[in-house]
């Protein structure tokens, strides 16, 4: 492994300079006024970020997982049912965790590589005639499969069944990158991390919830504490944690959220989808095929590409990291072994895209597939030339 | 607040720059080898500072908080009982943390000053015939009050008692800083943080169990995921982690227990109370008393001094921080405003001691109380001068 | 030596985080537009620094001693004669120099504690009436005795004897830091350094030439290349560098110079008196004396503090460093041993040089000397308390 | 620009990490023993690098041209002839230097593109019956035109001569990145900097004295102060420097030198060997030419490429910088516009290299040249394929 060369997996990202540089501080008194002068514009650059006007932002020394244990735990009681579908390594672990808190799952068994059943999820909501159905779990981007559901058509589904269900988003893996709408798609539960979008280290949760989502605060009995978003809140307001905050991970993301929207929010999720793009260029160059069984679910975070039957594709991540000191990723669960995965979130440019897909080119020929060499590089090169020129820009 | 002083807040402490340096890293892929090269030794580096020989060490990208949780949830059932004493701001959180949980909680109410009565325990467990008291949970060191208590006659309370209750031990401010003796005091869970004694950011919530603690955990049933011991467990064994690692601050971990075991825990252990002995003879030269009713439970990593009846410690906190730009702690709960706090732990030197202990000085004297300048620093002058001479030492 | 206490010699001088991250750069083309984006703006903050409308300030990879060639090279010629007197080891070190590269110079030997002797400048000056004397040398602030010397006085004896010499000055240890005017005085060339009042590591000579000083350029014939400053400019006017520059350190200067400029140059001033005559007045209470002979000479920058006949001052800055891990001056040349320095100039607090009188009264005592411990910090935080507060800020 | 892609410049290069984070210290007493621990080892470091016993090594806060001033100015006379070659802008520099300093210079007119024409050097010397010429200097890697020089054949030049003039070669471009035989080739003065094979910042420059220059500097008159070495020998006596040194970069010196010995000499010139013959292999399949006029005296550090006749070639570095933030060195002097340079000296992986070859690619193709996309990257990629893997390891 090399420190000098990017990264591909799909999280934690690459970090900007200026992030590092804005996490790493000397002690500061998190009881000091400087706390709250970092703590409530990160919580507003986050409800930003979220397209909301109004969610309750809240920021634990956590990651996603305890995003998603906040989330249950605020809002559920045991023995509340949930709706989810299967459909990747996340979606099955953020179910696990349900079981394990004593909610029962109607899970929606989905092929992974395939986006979110809407379609499935109004029949039964529609037969949910007594409203058992307490939440609703939708992951916009599944990470095990590079596949971005259409949380808007989930959204549809409540709507049409008139089901009062919370919706609950998983959006690790988007937030921050991909376009997410909380308060247009009616979400009641935002969960991401800031490792992804928000392009900094992994060590905060970071939740948004709906004013009905705090509603059911008041009616939940999962026992709670250290995710207890009303300590949480009693505590922003006095500019203070209910425990010692990672002011410095705090004082990145506040300036994550300022680099994010100082770009433009569109203009951040455009890149993201130039970049994967190229990637994706390059892969059909290659001949093969991504996990993500058609476009419209193609995710602009992560790609998952399937190689051929037979072929170990996790020899590809060993390979690209004894050989030549770079990180991909590698296949989980039902695809383990089927795919490698390049992660191109958060802050990456043409060049150092291009070079990953060029480690996965010599990648892929020292392990005997018929690929070649140069040829994902040219595909990628060609659409990067193509596409509108970004600014670069010199951000110390 | 000014970023050049030091702080003298107990916890997060002044970072060495060696250690600033460690955590401060370009992203690394934590499914490398790279992070098992970290992880073990900074697991094993805990459980030598933990004198233990087996204790399963556990780090959670959380807080202290999140191990009072990691301890209770991976080992009780709902309805269990444990014992606890109350003397102080965070044995009482501890405590609040059980009743949320749905623990019974056998509390010992103890003055605020004092330390754990050992005494009471054993009255207390020696009644409890059915055995149904299940832990019994001490705070070392409470940094409310700056007092420690002595876990060993807590440990001989439960053994003259002949009671088969786990011992947990918050250990927060005082592991790494203070002797503890985890295997010798039969401590079943041990839980800190990375902001105290190793010196580090806050964000890692650091836990000791002991083969009678794993034991416990199969048949405990309060809900738990992000805190689940054998899924963290079972992501040691690959060198991973079931979730995204807060790789920079286990580097940081792992340095900072290289350090410290360098140094020999010993010598941490006498450096501590010789700081801290110096900020004691300058309470006294002013002519205070510290909140610790008595020597044997004075804390050798925070005092809490104690101003005269009818004047706000809290201004001076506050002072400090507006005039001086000088980060004091505030007295909480019952001596709020009665107490204020100078936190004397991890990195610091004689030098720097002197610089709090002076600007404490022109608070007091700012504020109206009675106190002769220069009387504090002197006194400790005269301790530091006369006490064995530190080897400083130059580690960039 | 302690990387944790602050350091107090007379530069460099401890760095505030924010510089210290400036100068902190990954790789950037010195041939990029960023180059000039830092270069122009550092280049017209010294100028502002200097109280200049139009001195070409040139910035070159070196010390102030390669500034103090670049002004004798640029403007002089093999055989010149210059006045300059000597009062200490930096006025001395320039006159070698001088003689060195082939000049004459008529020295005035003025006792170590004083100012620079206008009055006999004038007489020099005024019998010179072939002026011969093509430059006089002067030295503002004589980092070895703490003495600051009257620059106006220099100019007016110029002016009284209508002589054309150039008026050349060491500013090393007092531009920044000390009022400093380059137009009203008529400097010709002033010469400084990044490590004192611009709280920076060594490396760069900070030069500013007036017309005058250009227009003698242009007959100077002692030979240079790495100190041309025609070369420099050259390269300036394409926002490049006749080699490679100091880039980090460049960006570091440019935001030393706005932090001086947005705190203010008077405000800037204010404040090293205030903390320096702290200083002053812990010497008075320890019954010791200034090598300054009198308060006009009292340098705000750095303290040379007189010691007992027959003890050995530089006793006190060995111990200093082997027993607290603190760093003070020796004395240099005809004062070595006689006294010991502090130095009291950058980012410096009010309770970072309590810390330092503390340390200096532990090693007279310890060493010693009949000093009351706590005399000296009282009288300084008695000095300290009664000024007017500073507004302490966060600067991350 | 982008601070995240490489850079491609022929120095300053990609700066390691773990040389950032030694260089980036905290204010140090330069007059304290961690001085000495840093200087003598980065000194000795610098002496093997060298391949040199004996060589005198010296430090200063300059660049490469103070190291070539160092040179002329301590060990010559003005009037003293010099021998040397013109081939590049470099040596044409250094020549201009001589004549400032009223040097003779035999100056040999050599195409760009050659190398140093040892055969008429000797013819020259033989003619220089009276040893008039004082020094010969040759420049053993130009940078303007990636040219190395065969130095063995100089010195046999003035073997087979019997002349006694001194060697002077700058390395700056090449010393820590190809083979140097300071002993074997008899090298009198050698001149480097930090900022290229050392993976530094620009700000120091390093040189190395045989015994036999050192002799001469006790007859050379030129005059000199700043660069003097004798007055930098006595400060190295007394582990200090006659001003004050630039603490930061002389650690990070002294990291580098032991990060290049232990990876060892010879792997670190095979690395570069390998990493430049991709690049060549690029330009081969680009179907254009080096500027360097045969393999012989292709450079390992930096490619000079040339475009077809009427392509301005500084276009692609200006729309690498401008659209995809990368930086490329431009032609200089007589080959301005005629080539363009890709830098490939310290700290690059085949990764990185590869998306330098695939941005100076998609340049081309975009500026109108006839360049197959991809067809560069290829190439290279084959060619890293094929040859012995670099083990690649993780330094932090």
């Amino acid at each position: 492994m090399s420190l000098q060369n990017p990264v591909f997996i799909p999280g934690p990202t690459n970090i900007p300079e200026s992030l590092r540089k804005a996490c790493d501080m000397p002690t500061v008194d998190h009881r000091s006024p400087f706390f709250g002068s970092v703590l409530h514009p990160a919580r507003d650059g986050v409800r930003q970020i979220l397209k909301s006007q109004s969610a309750e932002v809240f920021i634990f020394p956590s990651t996603g997982t305890g995003g998603w244990e906040t989330a249950l735990t605020n809002t559920l009681c045991a023995g509340d049912a949930v709706l989810a579908a299967r459909n990747g390594m996340f979606s099955h672990r953020w179910i696990d965790m349900c079981h394990r808190h004593g909610l029962k799952v109607e899970i929606v068994e989905t092929p992974w590589g395939h986006g979110l059943p809407a379609d499935r999820y109004v029949e039964i909501l529609k037969a949910d005639k007594a409203h058992t159905i307490k939440a609703v779990l939708a992951t916009h981007n599944e990470t095990a499969t590079g596949v971005r559901s259409d949380i808007a058509a989930v959204r549809k589904a409540l709507d049409d069944a008139g089901h009062p269900a919370l919706l609950f988003v998983d959006g690790v893996s988007s937030i921050a990158s991909m376009d997410f709408r909380f308060d247009e798609w009616g979400v009641d539960v935002a969960v991401t991390g800031s490792q992804k979008g928000f392009m900094l280290t992994a060590g905060l949760a970071i939740v948004g919830f709906s004013d009905k989502a705090m509603a059911a605060t008041k009616t939940a009995t999962l026992p709670r504490t250290f995710f207890d978003v009303h300590d949480m809140l009693k505590g922003y307001e006095s500019s203070a944690y209910p425990y010692t905050p990672a002011i410095g991970l705090i004082n990145g993301l506040h300036t994550a959220c300022q680099m994010i929207l100082d770009e433009g929010l569109e203009n951040v999720f455009a890149r993201h989808y130039r970049i994967a793009e190229g990637v994706r260029r390059a892969v059909s160059a290659w001949g093969l095929e991504l996990c993500a069984a058609s476009p419209e679910v193609h995710s602009d975070t992560v790609s998952a590409i399937k190689t051929p039957t037979g072929f170990n594709a996790t020899s590809i991540v060993q390979h690209a990291a004894s050989t030549y000191g770079v990180a991909f990723g590698v296949g989980l669960g039902e695809v383990a072994g089927k795919v490698f995965r390049i992660g191109h979130l958060g802050s990456l440019t043409d060049v150092m895209a291009l070079s990953g897909i060029a480690t996965a080119e010599m990648c892929m020929v020292d392990l005997g597939l018929d690929i070649q060499l140069g040829s994902g590089v040219a595909a990628a090169q060609d659409y990067y030339r193509a596409s509108p020129a970004m600014a670069p820009k010199l951000a110390a």
